[in-house]
């Protein structure tokens, strides 16, 4: 038994196969790397791992996180190459006493020590698209398609983790790192309250160092209202810095597996799962006063939302 | 005129600099620049800049990053080879839309690009220490002087910003990042608040993210008090989890030019300076109770650290 919460409907495939795990009996580490590895071994999904959209060189450069809710313990690796999963080389980093975060080239030679295997992630899809954008050179702008996986799972133990895997921002500078693999912007977790991830503009999320804010809110308040606090006044304060927020999107879940989420666009979608329930997906609205209001995804819903995400 | 904190002796000289260009009316950002080069370009300081220890394939990576205050705005390189200043680096990049934080080789192509030139940074007392070192084969351990230069600037406008320097942990893996680079943790400063800025072992101090912890302390506490509860708990937390906490140490600033700083270690040295007045050297000690006391550093005292320094 478990529960869990990730960002987008891309999640879902592999939220469920987490809720097979956890109900086997799994820890939490064990099916948020399953969840996450989904992700990053389907080539359609161009955002994360395998078949992610590539820096303005061409060159495919993941970022992703894992943090411990028990002992705070924290792996990360930026602007690695050629390394299919990088959620499971973030893992392995949060178990070393030091150099717990490995950025390019260091971060590669790490994983081929540990035994990883070399892999071309560019996929032909995504190298057309990028052939296509960098010929319109009058027009070169980053894709806005910036869709982080970021997941919190915790098992019948309540113990929590948090991990966070993407291919960033689209023709991005080589070496450029978002929020993801950031410890307290990306991702934070602590098993005595909650975790708390985010998808969305990195360079913006990483002002406020949102996901650590959202698990201290949550000392007081549900997930749902601490995602709100968050991401609604913090949205608030970059409109009145730069006249505008670009795209943040937060989930949350405290460590009795209930959840919540929020976001300032209005095509936000996750996947849930309380204790004992099967994971759904979830389309975020923004109600009333700004509160947040969940409605599942219908059949349409997803047809819609798989088509813009492949 | 403005106020102004910064890590460890080392910022004396650089501190004197700094208030000169505030009291000639210069903004907190030329000030805390000017600060943080003068440690960059001293070959004597061995964890900063130019004549900083190397990784452990003998190579010098720089870390380091600037925050602005009025805007949240954030810049940062991490792994950086081959360029003295990374703060330059890290201010230019605070500046830009997108792609603020780039590591490895990104960071110094987009360096070269502005025109930036390369240079070795391992000096022949920095080669020396290191070779010594791995000639110890049996009983290779990291270095523990990972004194990182964290300052806190406030102007005459109340424009504050914060910035940081690192050649991070002797014989680092090649490529790790420690706290320093990362907003949150390593440095925040909000304008309407305050800022911080942490040093001492980045694996440890991410886990908090202490210095953003800091500045949401001080919506209600003074910078001292700030300090001491964020350091002071999180040691605590640390205790109780893995037996021990390794070395952190904060300093902060509010917006009016008040300052406190805090230790788990009794050698922490600092250079503070209020509204108008030259910077002095302190030394921090805990008093009864976990509370801070701050000594001016004697004549003797400074020579001891010096020693201790170079």
């Amino acid at each position: 038994m478990g529960a869990l919460i990730a960002t987008w409907l891309m999640a879902e495939n592999g939220a469920k196969k987490a809720i097979d795990l956890l109900n086997a009996g799994k820890p939490s580490h064990k099916a948020l790397i399953e969840l996450i590895k989904d992700i990053e071994d389907d080539v359609h999904y161009k955002s994360v791992g395998y078949g992610g959209l590539p820096n303005r060189e061409g060159v495919v450069e993941l970022d992703s996180a894992f943090m411990d809710g028990d002992d705070l313990s924290y792996g990360g690796v930026g602007a690695l190459k050629n390394i299919k999963n990088p959620i499971e080389v973030a893992y392995l980093l949060s178990k070393e006493k030091a150099n717990n975060f490995l950025v390019g080239q260091g971060a590669y030679e790490y994983a081929l020590d540990k035994g990883f295997k070399p892999c071309d992630l560019l996929s032909a899809a995504s190298k057309k698209i990028y052939e296509d954008e960098m010929s319109k050179l009058d027009d070169l702008k980053a894709y806005d398609g910036h869709d982080t996986v970021g997941c919190i799972v915790v098992d019948d133990k309540g113990k929590m983790c948090a991990g966070t895997s993407t291919s960033g921002l689209f023709l991005k500078h080589a070496g450029r790192l978002g929020d993801s693999a950031l410890i307290g912007s990306g991702l934070y977790v602590d098993s005595a309250i909650g975790g708390a991830s985010a998808t969305g503009m990195g360079e913006d999320i990483m002002k406020g160092c949102l996901s650590y804010e959202v698990v201290m809110l949550m000392r007081t308040m549900s997930p749902s209202e601490a995602c709100r606090v968050a991401v609604s006044n913090f949205s608030k304060k970059l409109e009145k810095l730069y006249g505008q927020a670009r795209d943040i999107s937060i989930v949350a879940m405290n460590n009795k597996g209930q959840w919540g989420a929020y976001s300032n666009i209005d095509t936000f979608s996750f996947v849930a799962a309380g204790y004992g329930e099967e994971p759904k997906v979830y389309l975020f609205k923004k109600g009333k006063d700004d509160h947040p209001f969940y409605t599942l995804a219908t059949k349409d819903d997803i047809a819609r939302l798989q088509a813009l995400q492949r």
